[in-house]
């Protein structure tokens, strides 16, 4: 970073840190009878209100020194949507320990890296992911202990997890009374890592002080209020739920959590929702797709009239953000986002002359782009000799991010290098342009940019112009190596299951609406899947790697 | 503070600063076709943009190196409400300068006081504000240069005042690019100076980190967005005009300048605010209860439907909120504040279970309480032995906040020492309760609770409820000294201008509704007008002085 210049100093003493448990502790005082709901496994609601949940929060601190846990000492969690994880949200970095999320589609050569990188002593589980410690436990000699999530009595699990403790009874045995510390705002909160295509997993570590300030930054330009009612889909264990929990528990909204959930519950959920009047909620493309499948079949559709869904991950189809408007009245807000980030880095909102400059299919264009960038945060687009571009809308290269909350390292990493620049700026890795509006658009990851006879081809485009159309389901578009042009684009497709007649030739004709011949992919190949990451994006590098000889023979 | 535990440390880099300019500088990115206006003295309105806004910035900030103003130094500003003033928020602090807000109604011996314990070198001031200026010229022997804002030549203004600089000119000659230095966090953004009734102005300087955090969570709390036109009514050098611009600026409202006003232009105010359809506006309630009389008057009411006004500084009548709302459709906001507690401490909103327990005419009365405290504060009420009371709704005792936006201390001050408590809290002087919901209801200052037989009175509830008699236009009641009681009420009471006829007795009458016997005043005098300290608030150590003997005799 640039050196610091120390202007006009006149308060001596210490800053009152930033401590995210203020926000529960300080909340509480106009919250406390707000409800929390958690769907359990077996469909029924859990309901309770802040005030209990932020009881139990002082419990669970109690809970955990009891058991060993000290100040700046890690603790890996494994669990779904609930309230305890909420509870753990705050009772766990309120006390001084670090709460590092664990991806529970990991791996457990992964996990147990993450694990042992963490330095984690504890791990917190939930009964039906006991597997997934089981799997990763011989791996992880430094453990002392499993602390449970369950109903039922420790006697009654089938585990050879040791030792182990029930977390509700734990929670239940503990002073409700607790001191909080007062900690170092630049203390570690969380713990995220973050999962390439390429190398191990890089670890993310957010301070009390950067979650404090994005948990208000977001709040006031997303607008979140006690009013709202919002539902907890994203995985808490993916970037701290991109900080809905936070920015919910901060504004003191009605929270609702989804639970344990696949696919196969998306109509419950959608149903549950519906009967709560749900006003916000998140999720990414692929889900809200799967979502809008679902209500288009509902004869009676859900009512989301004034909701708000977050969509990041990738950039939700003009076709799912219109017809899911048009099914149920619900707003589809793109937002942008990575781990390093931590979390809502832009958000797609119409500003007010917008809505009378542009005409309506516009303004729908417009929803497509990742959105404006918040304030707080300063963005670069720089091209491959790192001069920066401006911002009209065509220029595009890697974005660069640095704010008060984004990340300036990986902990205990030579990774850290590369990833960011001496003043300080996150390289994203992605492509991306930004208009004159302040609209970032994202064209693709920089390593899946295709480069084809020297022009550049963007990836994300094309998978979005073909999944506009009404048969395709998914796509994925890569470049694979050409003896002549360097890379041509390929491209795998999914059709829907009613629509499996059309062509190749038809699709090809159907994207030269949107480009040019020459971007044209040599070949659209239908496929019954396609593969993904463990956090659900395109595992480009798989594909390329499955397809590398297809223009080379 | 206690002492600061440290938790897991990983990020060894020094944190992103919070620069308060960063709100402008980032936020021009999506902001800069909104709009900005001003009222000029001629009744015209003055237009551009935040694009042309943040451009003069960044020439003001060039043009006050130009004539020598350093990082770390103090500027004081005398200045009505107008786009200049806005600059000089941004520009000024950003540049690293301090930015000292001098109230225009103080005396000169105060006012000089206040500018030589800044140090400031440069005053700022308007041009039909020049006799303020010149009245503590030959008092303040420091000052270096007068910045005039004026439309007219230096070589027109007929003034005694030297060196003068044109405000319009440096800008104009100035470069537009402007490189921000980086400040550290805990540099002073701007001081103002609290003058109460006794001693000595203190000064106040609010660091750019506690302006930012607070900027965040005023917005957040207060829903302020793009689609917002706010009215910036609230003297600017009244604690940074309650941080309104700042909020309003962050959001990137459309932002409307009410330039100089005094009650007489209120008309004129009311009607642009309804024909700008203005959503947020503020002021005290001596300004909203004549904007009040004057809608009465009406045959075409404004139309402020949706739109909020936030009153602080003292308890709005419960008639004037439902009079205003039930003529203009606009809802009055209680809030409450202080110069060192930075403007929004609380904000009087309903939440949604209070909607549905609550009746009608309870919701009103709640609304006259100061409202809920934010997050990121904390409070505590104690007693006379410094023991912490309960939020029970009854336990009344002096308020006590801290945050990490509250002043920890007056700035070479002795007065700091019993202002502040060792842990932090700065000690308001108001005497209060906050009940189970957690809204804050401020009974008195402690200096003007009354002491009547080892029984306290409340002042402000009795000046409430003499002001919702429907003849009565402002009340005061005070302690004054009584050979039996200790202390005894005295009401003072002005009444409207059509209802002369009303009697003592019938007003004490009216009071039994909500005092015992034993509480009534003595005497209730009908007088002309009431002593206001120079903020406009009642100067009861005036009252007290004048009827110190009325009790005695």
């Amino acid at each position: 970073m640039t050196k610091i210049v120390k202007g006009f100093m006149v308060e001596q003493e210490e800053n009152y840190q930033l401590n995210v448990i203020n926000h529960m502790r300080q909340g509480i005082r106009n919250f406390a009878k707000q409800e929390i709901i958690a769907r359990k496994n077996d469909g029924t609601l859990f309901q309770y209100t802040y005030k209990d949940s932020y009881e139990r929060m002082q419990r669970l601190a109690n809970a955990l020194e009891s058991i060993g846990v000290k100040v700046g000492e890690r603790v890996g969690v494994i669990a779904w949507n609930h309230h305890q994880h909420f509870e753990i949200y705050y009772g766990l970095p309120g006390m001084g320990a670090v709460m590092v999320s664990l991806n529970l589609n990991l791996i457990p050569e992964e996990l147990s890296y993450v694990i042992n990188h963490s330095g984690a002593k504890f791990i917190i589980v939930d009964e039906d992911l006991i597997s997934v410690a089981e799997a990763v436990a011989p791996l992880c000699k430094a453990i002392e202990g499993y602390i449970i999530i369950t109903d039922n009595n420790l006697s009654d699990l089938n585990t050879n997890l040791k030792p182990i403790y029930s977390y509700e009874e734990l929670v239940n045995k503990s002073s409700p009374e607790y001191e909080w510390p007062y900690l170092d705002e630049n203390s570690s909160y969380a713990a995220c890592y973050t999962t390439g295509t390429t190398g191990r997993p890089k670890g993310v570590y957010y301070s009390h002080r950067e979650v404090y300030i994005h948990t208000l930054t977001f709040t006031a330009k997303f607008l979140i209020s006690v009013n709202d009612i919002v539902f907890q889909m994203v995985p808490m264990f993916h970037v701290l739920g991109w900080s809905i929990p936070q920015a919910s528990a901060y504004a003191g909204s009605k929270l609702i959590f989804s639970g344990k959930w696949s696919l196969s519950d998306l109509k419950e959920l959608t149903n549950l929702m519906d009967k709560e009047k749900v006003t916000i909620s998140a999720a990414v493309p692929t889900v809200l797709m799967a979502m809008h499948e679902i209500v288009r079949k509902m004869d009676k559709k859900p009512d989301f009239t004034g909701a708000r869904f977050l969509c990041g991950g990738s950039e939700p189809p003009i076709t799912l953000m219109r017809g899911f408007w048009d099914e149920t009245g619900g707003e589809i807000v793109h937002t942008y986002g990575s781990t390093e980030g931590l979390a809502i880095v832009t958000l797609n909102y119409f500003k007010p002359w917008l809505k009378i400059e542009l005409s309506e299919e516009d303004l729908w264009e417009l929803k497509k782009k990742q959105g404006t960038i918040n304030s707080g945060i300063d963005i670069k687009i720089i091209d491959e000799m790192d001069n920066e571009l401006p911002f009209d809308g065509k220029s595009s290269g890697e974005v660069l991010i640095r704010s008060p909350w984004i990340t300036r390292c990986y902990y205990n990493s030579d990774r850290t290098k590369d990833s960011f620049t001496s003043e300080g700026f996150f390289r994203t890795g992605d492509a991306g342009c930004i208009d004159s509006e302040g609209y970032l658009k994202i064209t693709d990851r920089i390593k899946d940019v295709i480069k084809s006879g020297g022009e550049w081809i963007s990836s994300i485009d094309m998978e979005n112009t073909l999944m506009s159309h009404k048969d395709v389901l998914e796509a994925a578009v890569v470049g694979v190596p050409h003896p002549k042009w360097e890379e041509r684009p390929l491209a795998l497709v999914v059709l829907r299951e009613v629509s499996k007649s059309i062509s190749e030739g038809e699709l090809k004709q159907f994207l030269t609406k949107n480009f040019a011949k020459w971007q044209i992919p040599n070949k659209i190949m239908f496929v019954d899947s396609i593969p993904r990451t463990s956090v659900g994006k395109l595992n480009k590098k798989v594909i390329r790697m499955q397809f590398k000889d297809i223009y080379n023979n």
